[in-house]
């Protein structure tokens, strides 16, 4: 029982230091390592099979809404990515240059891509000609670079994956309705993959993309009351097809611009997915994006019969759920501890007693609960309850999420609220940035978004008193 | 039907110019398309699909094989790709440097990751203690930069996607396995998923991968006769883990180095794919890689009851099979010429005369045969059919590799006989690099493997005329 004691004792209590918390948990339940390369992470094989299983539930959901995927280049030459004013400015400062290739240097700069819109335009200029050419509905799976100065695992890395979808359309309309589509695409997969509730909105001009009409977020809670932005979707009007010239023939034969989109998640949602669910013995992982739902620990395996019981039980369960048999000869203690450490759902302990009585036990990862159930029903029983864990935790989100929102009428307020306890605060707000930007200096909080779904909070502004045009969600954020 | 016409006459023709009758296929299927990145390809929807299906299908061997997937960085440090020592010969000299990240210039430049091993290294190092942490079966999906001089879509980009596994192993023994065993996975994939015959074999020293003991690889013909690599497997010994000072404590507590290999599978297969099967008339697609495996094309829309037809026959064949329904008002000659570009392996014709006759006509794309087949027995007569297809392009491919191999016995021979037919030329040689230089001098042929058949096609030397060693396959290669 000493290893046990010692796995313990090593993480940090996420109340004494969140911080040092997180870091402990991604570490000790091998989702990522540090590499020599400043700010780049290792994903290692447990944190990218999160990410794989992330990744099928996007794809099925951008293919089911007509969505093909492609490739484009690594790099971008400087005066591609200048292009679009906006957007050069946006990114240029956080980007990684290459000089040379081999011995030769290179003529121009190449960027590493921090984002693929100015490719995307480029190729569309290309192939589209007429109205039948559209939309192009289009994606790509790949890992964007953005030079960060401070780095956390998952959270803010210099090197990340993500998907990012590019779309071009006919229409203004079309293109609106696309990105609000995407959006609540992202919400779904927050919500019924990761547990994850998210509140939907749209982002302030100050905050949002570089070379966007409008940027919307899905915006969500951790334990610590922060906020933490899962993912976006922008709509760029018809900015980058004027500086682009991606222009297609109407049905009259007149040459119009095309209205463009794109939108992105990212392996952030996994530092998200830790942070939401987590506790003091490890990760906590919802059962649909877990990939291992079920670990078996037999107990007194030099017993005859545990050892070929667990092993039918594996393979019986390994037809429905996820299953991992840990059959090696370490302490079941210490197997409860890794496991926990690694929120693996359910465990399920089977030992000589067990098999007398026709029973084996399962233990939820969440709550702790022991649950008796008959061996003949496992398959039944099991599925059940994951399907049960997967919606208690989205339900203990909702209500972690709403205990920490609030509201309030000034900025001070804002400052004192947020000092007590971080979380979402309401408040209403002139529209105008100049307050926005009083906030950020007062309550050290930003903006994280104007709801679509808006109330009344008040009449006036939260700083300059004037009348109030949204309700905004404010926050300190990831 | 003049589009029609125009679409066909834009290809040439294979046998007057390979070389441009590959770059139309590539752009005209719509597979990929060049960039403003120098030698950085495109790839497009088409091209991305098959793709996606190759990963597929390689991914589920290496999942059944034990292996797992990670992410290691985009970039390496200098100082690390430098550590081992034949490694960093091999590519320095190719490789994409990055010096400066946003404003500032960095105190150590970085290489764009050619290839992984040094990465997968310094992680092991850190992780890996006993024997009980072995073996790690890790495989990563993702891009690569080599800095090409000369580049041609899919079959040498400066840029390109592939996996690279890397494993660690307690033996030898158990290392040299392991090559093995993913060389057959790759034969497996060239054979029954894109059904290209191919030849197992070991490289010569002169051939083989910087920092291996040794590597294995899989070779294929393409239809000019030229040779293609469509996979290598390594095998590294230890001494990468010497360089890296990867050590586990054996059973006995004493330190032992690993053995590692690597092994990679890249877009470059696509080229194969074209090249083995392709016609005059552009793709020939096997059935299991198509993305799109029947193309319904309605006859006579205008008349009751095709429309409607039509598309109960989408729906019921897409259960079975991965189908497409043109329903647009292009002239069906036109469709055809389209599909038949894509090398969509069947095509299925549905007309107001059939609809009466309750048939369908499917017409195979690699053969042009037209087979009438009961509308009723749809879903089994096109399965069938794709079996059918599938063997019948692995046959002729093989048909046409035996037709292009023979056997020389001096470099002489060898010259004359490349320059009348490319082929796979055997020939008997003594193992010295010195004849293997003056082959590439005399003939312009590369050794492309030491088969793992090997035969006694004569008993000396081609060049030296000294006792001969190995059978080599020697050709021209891609």
């Amino acid at each position: 029982m000493e290893k046990e004691k010692k796995l313990v004792e090593a993480i940090t209590s996420m109340d004494k230091n969140f911080a040092q918390w997180y870091t402990d948990v991604v570490l000790k339940a091998e989702l990522c390592d540090y590499s020599s390369v400043r700010g780049c992470m290792i994903i290692r094989p447990y944190g990218y099979a999160i990410w794989e299983n992330i990744q099928k539930y996007l794809d099925d959901a951008f293919k089911a809404t007509g969505h093909e995927n492609v490739y484009m280049p690594l790099f971008i030459p400087e005066s591609l990515l200048q292009k679009e004013k906006d957007h050069v400015e946006g990114f240029a400062p956080e980007v990684a240059w290459v000089t040379h290739g081999g011995e030769e240097k290179l003529t121009e700069r190449l960027c590493v891509r921090p984002t693929s819109e100015t490719l995307f335009c480029e190729h569309w200029a290309k192939i589209v000609q007429s109205y039948k050419d559209l939309p192009k509905l289009y994606n790509q799976w790949c890992s964007v670079v953005r030079w960060e100065k401070t780095t956390r695992p998952f959270l803010r890395t210099t090197e990340f994956l993500w998907q990012e979808g590019h779309t071009i359309h006919a229409t203004a309309e079309e293109a609106e309705e696309e990105t609000i589509r995407m959006l609540d695409v992202y919400a779904d997969a927050c919500e019924n993959l990761l547990a994850i509730p998210v509140l939907r909105g749209r982002k302030t001009d100050k905050e949002k993309f570089a070379g966007a009409v409008s940027t919307y977020t899905v915006e969500s809670l951790m334990h610590d009351g922060k906020a933490l932005q899962c993912a976006t979707s922008h709509y760029f009007g018809d900015g980058f097809a004027q500086a682009f010239g991606i222009q297609y023939s109407d049905k009259n034969g007149k040459l119009q611009y095309v209205h463009e989109t794109s939108w992105g998640f990212t392996t952030r949602s996994i530092g998200a997915l830790i942070m939401v669910h987590g506790d003091d013995s490890g990760l906590v992982l919802p059962p649909r994006v877990a990939p291992v739902q079920v670990v078996i620990v037999p107990i007194a395996t030099h017993k005859p019969g545990v050892a070929e019981k667990a092993e039918e039980l594996r393979q019986r369960l390994n037809k429905v759920v996820r299953t991992k048999l840990d059959a090696t000869d370490k302490m079941p203690g210490w197997k409860f501890s890794e496991y926990e450490m690694k929120g693996i759902p359910v465990r399920l302990e089977v030992g000589p007693k067990d098999i007398e009585k026709g029973q084996v036990v399962l233990v939820r990862r969440d709550t702790r609960e022991k649950i008796v159930v008959a061996m003949d029903a496992v398959e039944t029983k099991v599925t059940e309850l994951l399907e049960t864990i997967q919606v208690a935790l989205l339900e203990k989100a909702r209500r972690t999420q709403n205990e920490k929102t609030f509201t309030v009428q000034t900025v001070e307020e804002l400052r004192d609220a947020l000092d007590r306890q971080a979380g979402f605060a309401k408040a209403m707000w002139c529209g105008d940035q100049a307050c926005e930007d009083k906030v950020k200096e007062v309550a050290t909080a930003t903006s994280r978004c104007i709801p679509f779904e808006q109330e009344k909070a008040g009449e006036t502004c939260l700083c300059c008193g004037k009348p109030a045009k949204h309700l905004v969600v404010w926050g300190r954020a990831y």
